[in-house]
C-alpha cells in the first residue's frame, strides 16, 4: 500500500482493487456449503438502491458521499456503534435520534470524521440526516449517519446537502460499487461481498460493504460495515443474529488496539424476498452461519488491510474465566513486540509470556501453555525443547496461529491481528498534516 | 542506536558512553539546590563496594555480571519488582526468600533474563544466590537477584557460579563503573549518577545504577535500578520514601505500554555517613527530593534511550477520579497513533481524544480540553482555533507536552513516553533471532 500527500493534508488515494477472489480464503472461515459467492458485480438485494457521489469533502476530489436506501414498507434493522467515550456526533445522532431497529436510510461519508467537535458537530450531522430524510422521503429517525475522516475537523455542510441530492437522483440496485467507493479512504483494496444464501424456504441475498484499515489513522479512522439482505427477519432476529455475529468479527479485530471514534455497523433486511427467517428455525441457523462467515471474512480483511501487513495472526486463549482470557488475548494482540515478531516471522516468543503477564497483573506465577502454529515451545510457564527450523518455517505463513492455555477449565477466546511494520510508522509518522 | 546481531542471536553491543550532562537536565526535573553532581566516576558511597566482570552469558564476550555489597553491618533496603502476573525466576526468588529490607548483596546479570523457566529456573537462581551469599559471607536471604536478556532461555549456572567468584575478588568502591556495565545490554548511553546531598545533619552520597530503554525488546526487556546511599534510614523511611518515588518515576515511563518480567529496583542505605534520616524532619524532606529527582530523571533518560527517539513527551491529565485520569494517561502513552504523531511532530492532535475515548469506554460523551506545549486546541470536546505555525514549531521540541483536563475536579497525573519510530520497528522485528 502506498500513501501520498496531497496539498491539503489529505493522502493520495487510488482506486482500490476489487476483493480477493474467492471472497472465503482465510483457514480462519469456513464458508458454508450453502452459501455462494456471487462475485463484487451482482447488486445489492431486492429492496435496496446505493449510490456514491463526489461532494467536495475530500480535498482529492474522489467519491466521498454514500447514499444507501432501503425501499421495502417495513424495513427491519439492527445497528452496533463504538464503544468510545469520544464518539464522533454521527454515531451520537444515530444513536440517540434514530430507530435502529427500522432503518432506511444510511448516508455515510469519507474525508471528515465530524469528531471533537462538540456542539456543532451535533447541529452539522442534524442538518445532514435532515436532507436525507427529506430527500428519500421518509421521517429523521430511519436515516442513520456514518463519517469516516479526520478528527477535529468541521462537516462542509453546504458540500454534503448538495451531494445527497446528487446522489439520490442516482440510486440503483447496482449502486453498491459506487457507495464503496464513496465510504473507503486509504483502503489498499476493496471489502464488500455479494453472496446468495440456499436457505430451505428459498434462497436470499446478502451483501456487505466494509471500509477500513483497523485504525491506523485517525485521519481517516473507522471501520464500516454496512450489511443488506432480502430476507424477512422480525427486529429481535435481525438484533440477536447481528449482535452475536459482530462479536464474533470485528469485536476480534486489532489492527493496533486504537478504537476509533466512529465505528459503525448496520444490518438491514428489505424482507423482498419473502423468505421469512423464523427464530430457532433451520433458515434461521443457515442465515447466521452465512452471516457470520461473511463478517468474520470481511473482519480478517481489514486485519490484512492497512500497513502493508506482511502477516496477520490468531490468538486464541483457552482456561481461566473469561476477563482473564480476554485480556491475555487483547494484551497479545496489541503488544507491540508480538506484533513486531510476527512481522519478521521471528521465532522469539518470549515476547508472549511477556505481555500475557503484562496483560494478568496480581496472578503471578502463572503457568501458561504456548504453542505456535501448533508446535508447543512452553508447557506450565517453562521453555520445553522444539525444533527451531521446524518453528521458523511454520511462522512464514500469511496466518500464523498463537494458542495460549491458562491455568483452570472455562473460557474461549480469539482475537485476530496484523503485525507492525514499518508501512504503519511511514503513514502514521512520516506523512504529516 | 544502531543494532546488530552476532551468530548466537544476541545483538553486537557497542560500549554506551557516559551519562548526558549535565546529569539533571529534563524540564520535568527539576535538581534540588542542595544536590550536587559529582560526575559519573565519583565511586560509591562509604560502605558500598562493586564489580563487574563478564563471565560468559552474552555470547559477545562482554560484562554480563555485576555484584554490589554493602559491607555495613546493618544496611537497609527497600525494593519493588514488576507487577507482571508472569514474573522471571530472580523476581520470585528475590521477592519470596529474600529479607527485602536489610539486602546486603545484589547479583545481576544481563544476556539472560531467566524467566519462563519454570521451576529449573527457581532452582537455577537460588544455586546463584547460595554462591554469591557464599563467597560474600552473608545468609542468602541477603542476595537479591536481578536477571535481564532473553525470556525462556535457561540461565548458565557453571558460568554465573565462576564470574561470582571472580567478581568478588574484584570488589572496590569505584566499581560502581564495571558494575553498570555489566548490567546494560542495548543501552544507547549509561543511565548513572554521582550525587552529593547536603542535608542539616550533613552530607551523603547517593548514587544509582541503571538500565533499561524500556521494554523494547525482550531479548533486553527490563529495567533495573539499584540506588545507593551512606546516609542512615529506618527500614521504614527506605520503604517509604523509596515506594513514593518510585511511583513518580519508574511507574510513570512508558516505551511501549510492555511490562517487562524481571524489573527490579533496589534502595541500599549503609548508614557509614552517621547523618541519620529521623522521620518527617529537614533531612527526611531534602533526601526525599533528592531522591526523588535522581529517579525521575533516570525514568526520563530510560525513556528518552532505546529507540533512537526523536523525542519523548509528558502527558498529564487533571480532573475526574485517579482510575479515569489514570486510564486516560496511559491511552495516550501507549496509543502507536500519537506515538508516531509525536515522533514527526505532527500537530494531528485528533488522535488524542481518539486515544482517550478509547481508554474511558462508556463515558461518552467525554467534555475534555486538551493543550499541546500550553496551546488549546480542543475545548469541551471541540475543536477551537489556534495557530497551526506556532503550533507547529512547538511541538519540533524535544520534551513535549500534553495536557489533558477531563470533566470535574479531582486528579492529576501524569506519564512520561517515548515516540514510535523506524528505529523501534527496526529494533524489534528486522533483528530476528
Amino acid at each position: 500500500m502506498s500513501a501520498g500527500k496531497d496539498v491539503f493534508g489529505d493522502r493520495i488515494e487510488r482506486s482500490p482493487p476489487t476483493p480477493p477472489q474467492p471472497f472465503f480464503h482465510s483457514r480462519w472461515v469456513s464458508a458454508p456449503e450453502h452459501v455462494r459467492d456471487l462475485g463484487p458485480t451482482a447488486g445489492l438485494p431486492v429492496g435496496f438502491r446505493a449510490a456514491g457521489v463526489a461532494c467536495g469533502i475530500k480535498p482529492s476530489g474522489r467519491p466521498d458521499l454514500g447514499l444507501l436506501v432501503c425501499d421495502a414498507e417495513t424495513p427491519v434493522s439492527a445497528a452496533r456503534f463504538t464503544a468510545t467515550g469520544t464518539p464522533a456526533a454521527p454515531v451520537l445522532v444515530s444513536q440517540e435520534r434514530c430507530r435502529l431497529d427500522a432503518l432506511r436510510v444510511v448516508l455515510a461519508n469519507a474525508g471528515c470524521a465530524n469528531a471533537a467537535t462538540g456542539r456543532r458537530g451535533l447541529d452539522d450531522a442534524a442538518k445532514t440526516q435532515g436532507a436525507a430524510a427529506m430527500a428519500v422521503g421518509v421521517e429523521e429517525a430511519a436515516v442513520a449517519l456514518a463519517s469516516t475522516g479526520g478528527i477535529s475537523q468541521y462537516l462542509p455542510v453546504e458540500a454534503v446537502l448538495k451531494g445527497v441530492l446528487a446522489a439520490h437522483s442516482e440510486l440503483r440496485r447496482e449502486g453498491d460499487t459506487d457507495f464503496q467507493q464513496a465510504i473507503q479512504t486509504t483502503d489498499a483494496f476493496e471489502k464488500r461481498a455479494c453472496l446468495e444464501v440456499e436457505l430451505p424456504s428459498g434462497p436470499v441475498r446478502l451483501t456487505a460493504q466494509c471500509k477500513g484499515a483497523g485504525m491506523i489513522s485517525p485521519h481517516f479512522a473507522t471501520m464500516f460495515c454496512f450489511v443488506q439482505t432480502d430476507a424477512a427477519l422480525s427486529p429481535e432476529t435481525a438484533e440477536l443474529l447481528f449482535g452475536v455475529c459482530v462479536k464474533r468479527s470485528f469485536d476480534r479485530a486489532s489492527v493496533d488496539g486504537q478504537l476509533s471514534t466512529n465505528d459503525t455497523a448496520i444490518l438491514m433486511c428489505s424482507g423482498s424476498s419473502g423468505v421469512r427467517i423464523v427464530p430457532e428455525s433451520e433458515d434461521e441457523l443457515r442465515f447466521g452461519e452465512a452471516l457470520d462467515a461473511l463478517l468474520r471474512q470481511l473482519a480478517i480483511l481489514m486485519v490484512a488491510d492497512g500497513e502493508g501487513a506482511a502477516r496477520i495472526a490468531r490468538v486464541v486463549v483457552r482456561g481461566g474465566h473469561l476477563p482473564s482470557a480476554e485480556a491475555a488475548a487483547r494484551g497479545v494482540a496489541n503488544s507491540p513486540l508480538v506484533k513486531a515478531a510476527l512481522h519478521s516471522g521471528d521465532p522469539n516468543w518470549g515476547r508472549i509470556p511477556q505481555a500475557v503477564g503484562g496483560a494478568l497483573l496480581g496472578t503471578a506465577p502463572l503457568a501458561i501453555d504456548i504453542a505456535l502454529e501448533g508446535i508447543p515451545v512452553c508447557s506450565a510457564g517453562a521453555a520445553i525443547p522444539y525444533d527451531e527450523n521446524e518453528l521458523t518455517e511454520a511462522l512464514r505463513a500469511k496466518e500464523v496461529e498463537y494458542e495460549i492455555t491458562l491455568p483452570g477449565e472455562g473460557a474461549e477466546t480469539e482475537v485476530f491481528f496484523s503485525d507492525l511494520s514499518h508501512e504503519y510508522v511511514t503513514i502514521n509518522a512520516d506523512y504529516t498534516t
